[in-house]
């Protein structure tokens, strides 16, 4: 076996891309613009040489095992990206054969979550583990599930979309999914802000958020009023997190993981977040369960996290 | 190989167990009382000895495979029955390791859902599926979820809980398991009961429902009153189609299975209660979900479906 992977990781504005050896060490790593190019056939080729330049500058041109690739939409199964919302590109882009095409190893592809759950199962907090639950907390809220050591894509590839749960069955909030009451409405960065300017405005108690126009509000603002020990703030991870620890309890009964393990922006809320959620758990549980699966924080460090983890599939790449 | 394997249903009632061949034929089955001991080293003597005799008049005593066992809070890691709220014995019994010592064949055990759904995947409706989930609605909601081809056990045997999914958030009903709002106290059969009572109560519109004391309504009475076209007894199949669809829609986010496959007393409603579930997804599912997963009946005869599920254990059993 060669002694490095290669990681690619397609975000809506830059695509990271690095070397990794065995241990999970990035060798060297280097980015594009995503969205300069409205041809995909374009950004295919400034990858390719800007990648070409990174191996050989690396000494590592015919070390590659393979290339592992998280993007939005992508199918494990199908190697493609099927219409991504945050890309410039349209349709289905068979983006593992074009890769494939150009550096002759084995590709592949799954989406951003799915990728965090394989880095943190090769890499991090979720060594050893067979059984575990990613979630990843950003602008929205994604997912990747494993269970008896593999990852679960489903019939089609999507399977993990636990962002898009519904937490609240009544009077939800609109989800960016077109439908109501989902988790990432609620639990996401975004969905954050939101409960923030809901407190705002149907409450009339002070707050330091009160000093920023109401719109401008995001998660960080709340996490920096709650550190400074601001009540609605912290409110608003109880909040947050109460409802997470809810959703969590169903997804327990749903695969009996030994860990949920979360990643991303809001969940550098630390204690603030995390206390809410594992006290909500607590609450909620069912019996059968009660204090057996972890909650955890990613242990991938947060500028490595998304090479790593697409890197990491490519280990078993064909 | 050998050409059987032996099933056993272990249920509060009566144990049923029989011989089945790769093609999932019963070629004979017998019973015993469950309950008559208190003692489940009697319980074991008396089992063995009517499998023996059952084995030797047909010839198949030297023909075994294995023996699978379906049974309540079954543990396939640990091959216990763990303080089975509904069986006669307490604690954690071995109950793997005692038919083992018996019968000197490899010995599997799990819980009853999850037989079903292995019976399915092996002889029914599931038949080369990777991805499907089974709910089982008798008494109470059991389900059998199947990822890449595998039985999900989670990291403790006890994956699988989809009765106990929260459906109701808030003001929701009280459940076995102590906590409220759960898909069981909805859509299980006692469920359907309890949604009787409840439209009873609070509405004042006719229904031949109306003619039975009201505690001792049962979903059977519902499901025959709406056969003979009470609009009462219809919404409330419409009622408990649409909590059940709902879920499903979390399910599906959870694993995108192939198909949801229902088994169980209540499954028979047939249209009466998958066309209200399935209008339910279409309307609540993601999607990029829309119209992929199959909504299907269990195909495996009742008599036999208890014996075939735990069986087809056995042919993987160690």
């Amino acid at each position: 076996m060669k002694p490095y992977v290669v990681g690619i990781d397609i975000g809506g504005t830059n695509t990271v891309f690095g070397i990794v050896d065995a241990r999970g060490n990035v060798i060297a790593s280097s980015s594009i613009k995503t969205a300069k190019h409205s041809d995909v056939n374009d950004y295919i080729n400034e990858l390719s040489e800007a990648l070409d330049n990174l191996l050989e500058s690396n000494d590592a041109a015919d070390k590659i095992n393979g290339i592992g690739v998280g993007a939005p939409n992508a199918n494990f199964f199908t190697g493609c990206v099927e219409n991504p919302a945050n890309l410039p590109w349209n349709g289905e882009i068979p983006l593992a054969q074009m890769l494939k095409d150009r550096f002759n190893v084995p590709v592949a592809i799954t989406n951003d979550a799915n990728a965090a759950a394989i880095g943190e199962m090769t890499y991090g907090v979720a060594r050893g583990m067979k059984d575990f639950i990613m979630i990843t907390l950003g602008t929205g809220v994604g997912s990747g599930i494993v269970a008896n050591g593999q990852l679960i894509y489903g019939h089609d590839g999507f399977a993990g979309e636990l962002g898009h749960v519904t937490v609240k069955p009544n009077n939800g909030r609109m989800c960016g999914c077109g439908r109501t009451g989902c988790l990432e409405a609620y639990c996401s960065a975004t969905g954050v802000a939101r409960t923030a300017r809901e407190f705002l405005e149907t409450r009339t108690d002070p707050s330091r958020l009160r000093d920023i126009p109401i719109e401008d509000i995001t998660s960080k603002d709340v996490y920096d009023a709650a550190v400074l020990g601001d009540k609605l703030a912290k409110e608003i991870f109880q909040y947050t997190g109460d409802i997470m620890g809810r959703a969590f309890c169903n997804f327990i009964a749903f695969s009996s993981p030994e860990a949920i393990v979360l990643f991303g922006g809001l969940a550098k809320s630390g204690d603030l977040l995390m206390k809410p959620i594992q006290e909500s758990i607590d609450r909620n549980i069912m019996s059968a369960f009660k204090g057996k699966t972890k909650l955890l924080l990613s242990e991938l460090k947060d500028s490595d996290a998304a090479v790593l983890g697409a890197s990491a599939l490519a280990w078993e790449a064909r």
